[in-house]
């Protein structure tokens, strides 16, 4: 892809830049409407995504800036019996948008999953983000809408441990 | 919980239980209406569990028997900066529902969750299976109903890979 016009390098993001991807994480929220939610720190994401390896973070690069990413991590079906891969975070700049970056991540992600084996490749979207689910849908991407995601977490999920 | 009436003792899964795991998943696609998708076998469970740790799985015994199951693995919330337990798979025996063996399943995750400073406890579930909506609900879990999760698989995966 590299030479392509407009289009970015795609790399995987290294230690030393947790920076970038907390204000990648941060603009993110701030699109979705959930910046204060966000309670990430670089020392969390260093923990987690280099250390623990719980998590993975690739770059769109251009003119050697990072300019959009991509957070992810391995789930597990035990239909396909096979682990997937699980796009957690998906960001391009808005400057940097309509060039097809953000494809690019998503098509360097497909091909990770066929390289590590895997049988999915899933992520969730807001309902209300019309324009992102036609471009999903676009890519053959098929919603669960016969499944609805249940979270428990703060007090719940402190009740429930202590039952 | 040992001792208690009717009460499961709660342990993990052995590398030489792989057979009883696939039957669990089996027995669940089956409830779940979805026994032609699984195709999942013994020494896949045993690669990707007890070789690669991509997925954990814990049994209820009583008696000695393990009567049910749950499959879980880690997530990353980029908001929470730390990871999560995602229960994939939850079943026990019909003849041994009814005794709160399924809760006590979701109590030791929700402990583990906190013991491994986990943010979040999840796990889908399907629009019509309106009692276990209800069970999780009374937990305090809380349905995701603004996300909708989108699936990239079998030939659409393939395309977006050789894009």
């Amino acid at each position: 892809m590299v030479g392509k016009d407009k289009s970015a390098v795609i790399r995987f993001a290294k230690e030393t830049e947790c920076g970038t991807i907390l204000e990648f994480i941060k603009s993110l929220a701030e699109y979705e409407k959930l910046l204060d939610d966000v309670q990430a720190t670089e020392e969390m994401l260093r923990e987690y995504i280099f250390n623990r390896h719980i998590a993975e973070v690739i770059f769109a690069e251009v003119d050697g800036q990072p300019v959009g990413f991509a957070l992810f991590f391995h789930n597990f079906s035990t239909f396909v019996g096979r682990p997937g891969i699980y796009l957690e975070d998906l960001f391009v700049k808005p400057e940097y948008r309509g060039r097809g970056i953000g494809k690019q991540l998503l098509v360097y992600l497909a091909g990770l999953a066929k390289e590590r084996g895997c049988g999915r490749f899933e992520w969730a979207v807001l309902n209300w983000n019309k324009s992102a689910i036609a471009f999903y849908e676009s890519l053959g991407a098929v919603p669960m809408n016969e499944w609805t995601v249940y979270r428990l977490a703060g007090n719940a999920l402190d009740k429930l441990a202590n039952t």
